[in-house]
This record gives structure tokens, C-alpha cells and sequence, in this order.
């Protein structure tokens, strides 16, 4: 199943897509998709109410926005895919790096992002996100992961390369610039999603394939990565999880080939939607 | 004036503590202290109606939460005090160290704090925190932050160092923990403290006076740090900004004196209030 939230910013309403592709409105059965949503059984009671037809078609047409109302915490996973941290000449880590971005970074899978002012080392990255579904406090092992793992979605984890590495100190500094969290389209419950650590991800710029990964090359996967960060905090429904990125970012390359303002770069998971954004100018 | 919430976790009633330190409920003007009250005018609402008297008085001997309800985001400045980045063998910074906590560490000034599981090095951090009460984007100098600042209180930057400097990676996975930012008893308006670079700092632990500083050893001032931070995102009411601890912490003593479940931290701030924690063990 597939949740997204439709609408102007601030005024999204939440809807679900059914199999044939048909978007429905689920005003009727909650005010918006949030950690109380899906920690209150929200996912089930729609699922029962698009199997009994029960459902207003959406208006068509409208803006699509992040598929989760703004999270409590957005947590990264860094160098976590095998190629990335060797193209940035880090260090395969032992155990999983983490960061946090500002929960309002988060913005639609189409919406403009914004170079930030004085940027000269915007960059991206595809992740493949987990949403929480129910709280995570010191899980006993990576099976309970999935028992709390609400879906997936894609998400750009945009990010100022100088800001992040340059600057002093932490890459937090890098990484919550406003508009710096495109998310959606969907958030896809995983029954639809299958396999997590088999999924495609892919990011062009301008037409130009950068990122051609696959999730199989996790150094650590989602459950445990899960697993893992509820021994440091507790996650609870709604908070979101970048679970790292493949190769293919312009720090990589090291040609320079940063953001900037025009640019246009897509976004794509296998079975989780693509995403546009056009980059625009703080 | 002293703005503050009472009452059980996740059921406390906004009050307010006029000059004589007498209790009013605003429950008739708010529902909440939170960023909407901020940004909406209501610290102005609670002035005129503790002036023309028509606030009833609130219900005595409650626990006292944390001031502001939960932030949207907890951004953190690290190694601030030039005898904190001394005593931690760190070079004094060129820019503010940057860096961030999950919003769901925040608990009241009493509450029980917990050693996390694993966990050898557990360590206290008083530090004067700037609640935000209107939205912070590029500020043209630091004298524009003033217009931003919705008040100032106590917090206790709790931080795992072995999680935070040993475990790969950047500080966050030490700083996140479950109640590691107890933070009031009061949010006070910047008119009754005064000038924000001249308040001492203390903290005992068992009694013992670990940290005695004061605010004119910030290396980046308050006005600073918001005029700082929002080059680099968008600072929003009832985000909460800490802005560094001085020297004395268990890390910089460098005689093991971490804390461990029983012991008791006090920490107080000039015009701020006092907090009293008695750790536990998660």
C-alpha cells in the first residue's frame, strides 16, 4: 500500500494509492499521516477501508508532499554503502556512523530546493528512508526491527559539502539547510516493498545518471540500523531514518560537479516512486 | 516573567511566576507553551492579564516540566568556553561547533535521568539554552537575533562520551539518549535576565561543586550563535538552542568521575532557576 499526503504546503491531505495506481482520499478516516496515525493502527483501518471501497477519489491534480506530516527526528546513517565511503576516501566504518538533519528540512519529492546562500558544494543523495512505525527502545536484536518499521520512501538528503566538512566540527552543520529533505512520493508499507536490502536507487542530474546503487551493498542494513539506534535514543512513530547513499555524489567524483541554481535532479528506488526537483536560489 | 508547565509528563498546564513568585494558571489564554504561543503573541497576552490580575492560581506542589513543550528541533553549540575546549584538549573554535540532540530528550528540571544501558561514561553539562520565538532565517548581523529570542533557561546537556567521541563517527550518537536534556524550571523573557554574557553557571554532583563559570566566557555569544545558525537553517519558535557548557565536566577532569545511577545533579543558572536530578539506570 502506498500513503502520500496531497495538497498545498501545510494543507496536505492524506491519501492512499491502491494497486491499479487510483489515489483516494483519507480525510474520512484521519486529519493527516503522522506518528499518531500510524501508531494507532491507521495503517490496517485503511487498508480495510480501500478493500470496502469505502473511499472518496482524491481531487486530482494537486502538489505532492512529504508522505509523513513533519517527523520528530530525522536520523542519518553515514558511509553506509561499501562504495560511497570509498569514494570519499573514508574509512569502512566499524559500526554505523549517525547524524541528524533538522526535522523541517523535510519538503515534497517536487518541490524546489533552495541552494543555500554562499554554497558553492551543494550536493546529493539518493537514500533509501525508513519510517518509524511504533516506539524503539533498546530493541533485543535486528529481528524486532521489523515489528517497528512502519514502510519506506524515498528521500534526497541534500547536503553542503564546505558547510559539512569545512566548516568546524560536526557534519550536522551541512545537512539542515531549508528544503534539504525532499521525501516521497509514497510512503510504501513493507508487504508492497519486499526484499529492503534489494531495491535499485537511482539520481540524475540534469538527464545524467550519477547514482546507479543498489541496497544490497548496505554496510548495514535497515534492521540494523533500527536495532542499533534505539541503543543511543528512542525512535518513536513518525521519526524518519536516511539510511546512507551509494556512490555517484559530486564530493566523489571530484570534478566539482556541485548544485546549482537550474539544475534539475531525479530521484528513484525501485518500487518507491521518483522524484524532481528544480534547484532554485536562497 | 517566568513562564513554566506543571503537572504530569505529557499533561502539563502553561503557568506563569510573577515578580513575587506567586503561581497563575493560563490555561484560559493557552493550551500549551509551545511554539505557536510564541510566535502568536501570547508571551504579551500573559503580561497584560498577570497585570490586570485575572489569572486564577495554579494548583500547588506539581511536578514541573520542561518550559517549552516539545522543540522542533534541539541545536547544540559545542565546546563554547574557552576553559571547556582547554580542559578537553580541543582547539578554541574559528566558527561555532554545531551539533544536534533529538527533541524527545527533553524532561523537566527534576526528572529522574537515565545512565543508558552499556553506558561507562555518562557526563553532566550545565548550559544556558535560548528558546526561539520567531522564525530565524539569515539574519542580516547579530543584532537582528534579539528580535528573535523568546526567552532563556536552564539545561543540562547530558552527554555519553564514550558513545559520543569512541563509537565512529560524529558527537550525536552520545547526545540523544532518553532524558538527556532536562531543561527550566522556567522560560525567562529576556527583559528579567538582563544581559545573557554575564550569569554564572553551576553544577554540583553529590554535592560537590563540579562547574562554576559564567556566560561572559562564551567564545560566541547568544546573539552570535542565532545570527550564526541561521546561515545554515531555519531556526523556528520553540526550537531550542544550547549554547556550550565551561570547564569542569567529568570528560575534562579526566579523573573518571562519570555518573552513575544514585548520584544527584544540581544545576543552576543566575535568574534561571535550579534543577535537581537523581540518576537512574535505563
Amino acid at each position: 500500500m502506498k500513503l502520500c499526503r496531497l495538497g498545498s504546503p501545510g494543507d496536505e491531505r492524506p491519501c492512499v494509492v491502491d494497486a491499479e495506481g487510483n489515489v483516494f482520499d483519507l480525510s474520512s478516516l484521519t486529519t493527516d499521516i503522522d506518528g499518531a496515525f500510524l501508531a494507532g493502527g491507521g495503517v490496517e483501518r485503511v487498508r480495510a477501508a480501500l478493500a470496502a471501497g469505502d473511499l472518496p477519489r482524491a481531487e486530482a491534480g494537486r502538489r505532492i508532499g512529504a508522505p509523513v506530516a513533519r517527523p520528530g527526528k530525522i536520523v542519518c546513517i553515514g558511509l553506509n554503502y561499501s562504495d560511497h565511503a570509498e569514494e570519499t576516501k573514508a574509512a569502512v566504518p566499524a559500526e554505523p556512523v549517525v547524524f541528524m538533519k533538522a526535522p523541517n528540512t523535510v519538503v515534497g519529492p517536487d518541490d524546489e530546493v533552495l541552494v543555500p546562500r554562499g554554497s558553492v558544494k551543494t550536493d546529493y543523495e539518493v537514500e533509501l528512508a525508513i519510517v518509524i512505525g511504533a516506539t524503539a527502545r533498546y530493541l533485543a536484536s535486528p529481528d524486532e526491527a521489523a515489528g517497528v518499521i512502519a514502510g519506506y520512501a524515498v528521500v534526497n538528503d541534500v547536503s553542503e559539502r564546505e558547510f559539512q566538512l569545512e566548516r568546524g566540527g560536526q557534519w550536522d552543520k551541512g545537512k539542515s539547510c531549508e528544503t534539504f529533505n525532499p521525501m516521497g512520493p509514497w510512503l510504501v508499507t513493507p508487504d508492497e516493498v519486499g526484499d529492503p536490502q534489494a531495491l535499485g536507487l537511482r539520481l540524475w542530474v540534469n538527464g545524467e545518471l550519477r547514482q546507479n546503487g543498489s541496497t544490497k551493498n548496505q554496510i548495514f542494513g535497515v534492521h540494523h540500523v533500527v536495532w542499533y539506534l534505539s541503543q543511543f535514543m528512542v525512535l518513536e512513530p513518525g521519526d524518519v531514518v536516511n539510511t546512507g547513499t551509494p556512490a555517484g555524489v559530486a564530493l566523489g567524483r571530484g570534478d566539482g560537479a556541485y548544485l546549482r541554481a537550474g539544475d534539475v535532479v531525479e530521484v528513484e528506488i525501485d518500487g518507491l516512486g521518483r522524484q524532481r526537483q528544480r534547484m532554485g536560489q536562497a
